[in-house]
This record gives C-alpha cells, structure tokens and sequence, in this order.
C-alpha cells in the first residue's frame, strides 16, 4: 500500500484529493489517512490540504523495500527485500533465512549493522543511512570449484553500476575489494554453504561508502561523496547494482564465466600489478598475469612458473 | 559418573562392594544406589548382591557417549558426543551446532534416524541399533577447493578400522561409497560451510551398516554381519573409526594429501575402471585413471583426452 501511495503521489506532480486517491488505491478515507500518517513516521514529508487534498513534497534518504521494488527492473534479485534500520549482521540474518529456504534473489539491508563483517572476521564499518549494507541469498545450480566466481561477478556488477550512475570508474581488487582512486571503497563478503557435490546456497554480503564524509571513513577508505563531492542517492545506485548483477549472473549461468571474464579483466586492479598472496600456508610472489575459468589468480612468480591462487590476500607492491 | 561406574566394575571381573564402590567414586552410597538404577534402565544388567556388591553381568548393544569415551584413544574427534536414542538427522543437528561454535571433534550420534540423508536429498535407511549413523564437525584450516579430499579421508579411515576389526577389505567407490564385494556398505556425507577464502566448517556425515539382517537392508545394499555372518560390536568399531580418521585428518592437515593418496588408491574400488561420470552439465565417459591432490577424479576418454570430475555421479561401467 505504501509503495503505491507514494507511486501515486510521484506520477501526479500537484495535489491529489483524498477522494480521488482513496478511490484508486480502494481503502477508505479513514484508512488513507493512516497509511499518510505512517508514511510520515516514516520520514515522508507529505503536504495535507483541505479542499486540495495530498502532495509528496519529499521523500527521506532511506532504502525502504517498497521505494527499492518501485522502478526494480530485476526479475529475480531484490524481488523480496527484507529492509531494518539497524541489524547486527545482514550476512547473519541471510543464512538464518537461507537455511529456511528463503528463495533465490531475497535481499537483507540495513540502515546500519552493529557487528557488520568482512572477511575472515574483520570489522565492517556500517555509518548509519551513509553506505550500502546488504546481503543476497542466491542459489546457482554450480560445482562448488565455481563458486568464486560469484564474488568477481558481483564485483563487476558493482562497478557497473557505479559507472552508469556516477562516471566514476571504480576498480576490483582481486578478489573481492572495490576501489576507486586506488581507496576502498566497497567490499564483498561471500559464504557458502554446500555439499562436496554441490552448492546449496551463496550469500553475497556488499557494503558500499557511498555517502560517508571524510570523519566516518578509516584511513585508506574512499566513498563515492568523497570522490564526486556530492550526495548521491543510494536508492538508485542500489536498484541499479541489483539489476547489473542479475544480467551478470544469469549470463554466467547459462553460458559460463568467459562472458563476463573479459569485463572483470577490464575492471581489474590487480592484473599487471605485482603482488604478494597470502595463503594457508603459501607465500607467492611475483606478476598478477591472469584469472582462470574458476576465479582463481594466476601470478607469474621470478622463477618463470606460474602458479594459481584461489583463496587468501593479496598486496599489490609497488 | 556413568562412564566411571562401568570402568570399575568392568576392570573388576567379580563382584565390588558398594561401600568400596561408593568410596573409590566419593559419592554416598545413596547417590552410587540411584547411578546404579539409572544404568539398569539404560540396558545395562548390573547384579546386586547382598554382603558381595555389584557385578557387571553383561552391556546393552548400544553407543552411549559414556561407553565409547571409555578407551576412546584419540585426541580431538569424538571427545565430546552427543547421543540420541532418535533424531530426525544428525547433519541438522550438527549444523545447528557447529553454527553456535560446537569445538572441532564434536560428535552427534543417533541409534536411528528418521529423515537420515544421503547425498543430493536421497534418504538413508537407517534401522534402530543396527547401523552406525554419526556426524562429525570438523573446522579444518584448509581452502575450499581442498574440501573434497575431507570425504576421501573419511574413506580412507572407515575402510581401514574396518580391515583391522573384521579383517573385511571394504573398498571405497569415489567419492563417497563404501563397498564390500561390490555392494553398498555405508556412505559419508559432506556439508560445507564457507567463505569463499576458507572453510568455516565441515560436517562429515557417515551411515554404515553393521549389524543388519538381510531383510533391513535395500537392494544392493549390505553388511558387516550379513558378509562375516555374525554380529559385531558396533562400540569398538566406531572408536576405531574415529581413531583412524583423526590420525589420517591430522596427517593430511600436516603434510597434505599426498600422505593419504596412496592409500586411497589402494583402496579405490573406482580406479582402472570403466566409469560414466555425470556432473552438472557435463557427461564424461572414459576409464578412471587417477585422482588429483584436490580430490578429483580423473578420467581418460576414448578420445585420449584426460578430464577430472570433481562433483556428481560416477557409475562404474561393465
């Protein structure tokens, strides 16, 4: 109801009377009069006149489901959103709904998350209304050796994304680092759950510095505001990632990763640079010269041998 | 304190008078009396004699935690089991566990299981005290695509606690089938829960049949007792098995697969045969010549070509 009234209320540019619009939604007056209410609480300013009826004068710098699902041009991701001010961890919330078979495209975002992560247990910085803090529940029908490519997907997705909305060129650093200006600025968080045989569901974490100003960022962190000087509206730049990332994905699903290899390697950061990968027990050295089929990083090390990396950090040197 | 009482009047073949039952223990001989009672309701036959004490007559055919701690010689795995008379599935609960930081070695066991599961939604038949239905929660520092070589490990270990206790040379059918003459003994399941740099934590679900009679078992399917024609002693044989998987997980964590590989090869019912492998789009069919340090196997097709499967199905040809 709520994403209709606001719908309503955009398309017609003046006042609406309350009977006209009480009669398209089908509620009664009484009833009309409660959503508008709530709608204020929910931080819509909407103009009530006697005699001319309601006018959207502006609407609030939040990600509501309804506002994400008005203008969505997604088939399968964000059809479901579930949207909290505040929430400990989207990525927590995610498998828990996920376990409950919660289906493919559900999205979790938050205002802001208490004990946001990144990966391998680090903190991830959540300012309230500033970033982009959600979590994706997908389930592809892939082998488990392909499930790092979902993290490279995303990140082009990501970088898509802001392309088209801001002109900023933003990069990936493999595997799953948003930079732009060589700064971070956005992270991916991928978990898995699975059988040898195959992936039962994958939960993409994203968090994204979009309107954060200078205090709200650790040193070495960038947001989109910083960089453009200017508020940007998250809720666009967030359809947009949505809808970038369901292309990428089913184009990956149906015809394989060599579709969207060669935008990841335009989009790379880390391909060219020299660079030193951490692993489990590994400590590889040498040029990033490629990725594989399955995402893994191959890295030319001194010694002319090449050898592949598929999980850990890397450093890029100088 | 159950664990104990049967410890002692165990390693005491004769009678053991309560008063020096109830010092060696420091408990009241009221408090020995009601520990006693509550063995006998769990099966076990403990006469009690007036002016002798007690005396262990005979133990219930059953897994009880405090049974199998008792000369249990491993270090990590099984040092903490949670039994269940019956339980719908021991991978759920295990799941549910190891999400609120059950420790590594963790064991849930149950006599029988009403929705035991096999790989990709198949059910596993599981009838009450004849079998061995268990999950293990593991949490290994491995990456993901090292994963699969945890089910082979597994294999590797059933098959050898078997050899050693029934003198029985099972076979492992890749990836996760037990064998004995070419029937179906067991089968391990494996769950994984991950970021895409590493494992979160592994459950390593095995069904093995023992002890049961020709008309509890399903076509192609056998048993220990159906192949040596008596019944065995479920108890020994899992503390061997959790014996053995542990030495060979912590040899594999060590130094790796290789330490493991030629025993599995040994051990491959699969190798040197003609094999289909079915996988998620693909159909390979050639003869299965070796697997690699990730787990996978590898197939030479007629066209010479070698290819590895590392998920799905193989059916060994004629």
């Amino acid at each position: 109801m709520e994403e209709k009234i606001i719908g309503l209320l955009k398309k017609h540019q003046g006042y609406l009377s309350g009977e006209e619009l009480s009669q398209l939604l089908k509620v009664s007056r009484q009833a009309l009069w409660k959503h508008i209410q709530s709608l204020k609480e929910l931080g819509f300013d909407i103009a009530a006149v006697p005699h001319l009826g309601y006018r959207l004068v502006s609407v609030p710098d939040r990600l509501y489901d309804f506002q994400v699902y008005q203008g969505l041009k997604t088939k399968i991701f964000g059809k479901k959103i579930l949207y909290f001010d505040s929430l400990s961890s989207t990525m927590d919330m995610a498998t828990q709904l996920a376990f409950k078979k919660a289906p493919e495209g559900t999205v979790i975002l938050a205002e802001t998350q208490t004990k946001g992560r990144g990966r391998m247990g680090r903190i991830w910085h959540s300012p309230k209304y500033k970033g982009l803090y959600f979590s994706l529940i997908l389930r592809p029908k892939i082998s488990l050796g392909k499930a790092p490519v979902i993290t490279l997907l995303a990140g082009v997705s990501i970088c898509e994304a802001i392309k088209d909305f801001t002109a900023q060129e933003a990069q990936i650093k493999w595997p799953n680092d948003i930079l732009l200006r060589n700064k971070k600025l956005g992270g991916i968080l991928t978990e898995i759950k699975a059988e040898v045989d195959e992936v039962n569901f994958i939960i993409i974490g994203v968090g994204l510095n979009i309107n954060n100003d200078k205090k709200s960022l650790i040193y070495g962190a960038t947001s989109l505001r910083q960089e453009k000087d200017e508020e940007l509206n998250r809720l666009t730049l967030f359809q947009n990632i949505l809808y970038r990332f369901e292309v990428n994905y089913l184009l990956f699903q149906k015809k394989g990763f060599s579709t969207v290899i060669e935008k990841w390697r335009q989009l790379s950061s880390t391909l060219g640079k020299r660079v030193k990968a951490y692993s489990h027990k590994e400590h590889i050295e040498g040029e990033a010269v490629n990725i594989d089929s399955d995402g893994g990083l191959l890295i030319r090390c001194d010694s002319g041998l090449t050898q592949k990396v598929t999980a850990g950090d890397v450093m890029h040197c100088r």
